[in-house]
């Protein structure tokens, strides 16, 4: 705490990502990286960008970054206007915050879900509600249709894997007319339908996606949101007013390139979605209750494990989990899907520890 | 407008960046890009963090940017706590805007001066004075010895590229030791001291300084800010409520090969500061009266010819500089400091022009 700091910063609570350890031979299945790496076409993008002698990068990117803009929308079957993208999808959502969902009535999000909601909550000074998740960890399209100020739901959630059929998310935006329904399809790619289609017949709906997982770039820093021209607008009037360039030249010209690449794209995420049903029936095996996962990751309990130990025993093996010390999760631990290797592994790991 | 946006977005003046035209074969001098590319161990480093298979690119970057921060504080002498790193200049100053500037009173800056700063004040509500320049267009000290919520000014200024000396910086700290004053040295390294050397002494100083100009790496989106530990930690409170990872993999390392190249980064302001000083000359016999810079740009006007006419009739020749249509400024032209080849093809284009 400073005097010099502005009222408000002291009382923040700054998200914390989970651990980057440095640690060698380590198997990390803490923060939902893909396992393979991007198409071969991402690298190639990003030589070319650079250049033979990186004279590329002495000029600013393209502040409005068209050409990925235009990537994306045609992927999407939609038009560059209803397009927004930013630095990951975690300044896409806090612009979104900032942008769209700070009215006078509190906004919606489940209580289990992406951590960070809240501390955008925090540092915007937006009411919330926090909205139980059933008994069986999902989302109930009814307990939405509420007085609210907006609505924001990972699909499938974090850190639970749950999908919300796509009917129920058009329940949630038929009962909010009046509210910003954001659907943040982070995972969308394993399993799950987007909202996307949903586009050109709800103005309220923004869906926000990330090339971070499916595809394979989180070290590169790219997310973007999908909606009705006039939340797009929005949002590029508050990043306009925060920062002109958040997309370096070489993520916007890797970002396009990994659009392009839909062969890489399909055989990746088919690759990881097939594993985690594999690991599913492992651990189901071993005795861990799993929860239905549509995403990259599964959720899973051990009636007669404390999920802590767990996650300290495989971080002696090195082998690193997630685990949220919070309510009704703290006996469950996430666990990002890697490669079968990995997956064997922790498994192997697993069955040792809980023998 | 739209009734989904939150309140205020309707109200804010995005900032407008000099554009990026796409023309072949133009002399770009409008947005103040160094003319010589980045060190080659710059181009090196990025290779290397991408490479062979670009496997580096799936993983998270370091959310604190340990080694660039390293990197930094070791150049600077100081600690990597003294030491924040953004997404550019543009947002390190936003995330200041937001931390340190936003109190009671209203803060201070010059009536001309980086024209971000007010859509910054307008985007978090923070009231300010601007405060006249001399009619030789240069801070005068004394007018920032008065009550207020923070400062902040360029030194150099933009888009005067006037330089305020040392003691007249020194003279504001010591002046406001209740208020944050932010030095903006985003062209500190053509010419000008420092304020880093006085951050030991002010706990109220911030240095903000850019890798985007004096290290050739405006495609790559870097800043950083420097001061006092707290104030750090007032920053890094805000940005990890915002985005846990603003810097992407291939930024980060190529930001420290940056500062470890000393020679390049000699060389290179060194050649940009002799043909500033080149320009300035042949400005000046072309009738020109030109500021005095100590910035990789000249701000100049011509008594007898409109700024407006002369931009336009030089676009006209495939030669882009910045007009700033603005009270007291209107009839000036900034012009960035490019190869001696294209100062000269601006200066024979002028010739021709006001002959």
């Amino acid at each position: 705490m400073s005097r010099y700091w502005s009222p408000g910063i002291a009382r923040l609570t700054p998200y914390v990502p989970g651990e980057q350890p440095q640690l060698e031979r380590l198997i990390k299945l803490n923060t939902n990286e893909n396992p393979y790496g991007p198409s071969p076409r991402v690298l190639q993008a990003v030589r070319d960008a650079l250049g033979d002698d990186g004279d590329g990068l002495r000029r600013y990117p393209d502040p409005d970054a068209a050409r990925l803009k235009a990537a994306i929308a045609a992927y999407h079957g939609l038009s560059a206007a209803q397009v927004f993208v930013g630095n990951g999808s975690d300044e896409v959502l806090a612009l979104v915050f900032q942008a769209l969902l700070k009215h006078e009535r509190p906004i919606l999000f489940p209580d289990i879900t992406y951590s960070f909601y809240p501390v955008y909550c925090g540092l915007y000074e937006i009411a919330y509600e926090s909205v139980p998740l059933t008994d069986r960890y999902t989302i109930r399209a009814a307990d939405y249709v509420r007085p609210n100020g907006g609505i924001i739901f990972p699909n499938p959630n974090a850190p639970t894997g749950c999908l919300m059929p796509l009917q129920d998310v058009e329940a949630i935006l038929r009962g909010n007319p009046d509210s910003v329904v954001v659907v943040d399809e982070a995972y969308i790619d394993f399993g799950g339908v987007s909202a996307v289609t949903l586009i050109d017949r709800y103005p309220n709906l923004l869906v926000v996606q990330t090339l971070s997982k499916s595809r394979s770039l989180a070290g590169l820093r790219v997310g973007f949101a999908l909606g009705h021209a006039d939340l797009i607008a929005g949002l590029e009037r508050v990043k306009n007013s925060f920062n002109s360039y958040p997309l370096d030249r070489l993520a916007q010209a890797g970002a396009v390139a990994a659009f392009e690449d839909r062969d890489h794209f399909e055989h990746t995420r088919r690759a990881v979605m097939a594993s985690r049903d594999a690991l599913t029936l492992r651990l189901s095996a071993l005795g861990f209750e799993v929860l239905p996962s549509a995403a990259n990751f599964v959720f899973a309990r051990h009636p007669a494990h404390d999920a802590a130990t767990l996650a300290a025993a495989l971080r002696a093996r090195h082998i690193v989990v997630r685990h949220f010390a919070k309510p009704r999760i703290a006996q469950f631990l996430r666990i990002s899907v890697g490669t079968d290797q990995e997956c064997d592994a922790l498994c192997d790991a697993l069955a040792d520890i809980v023998a």
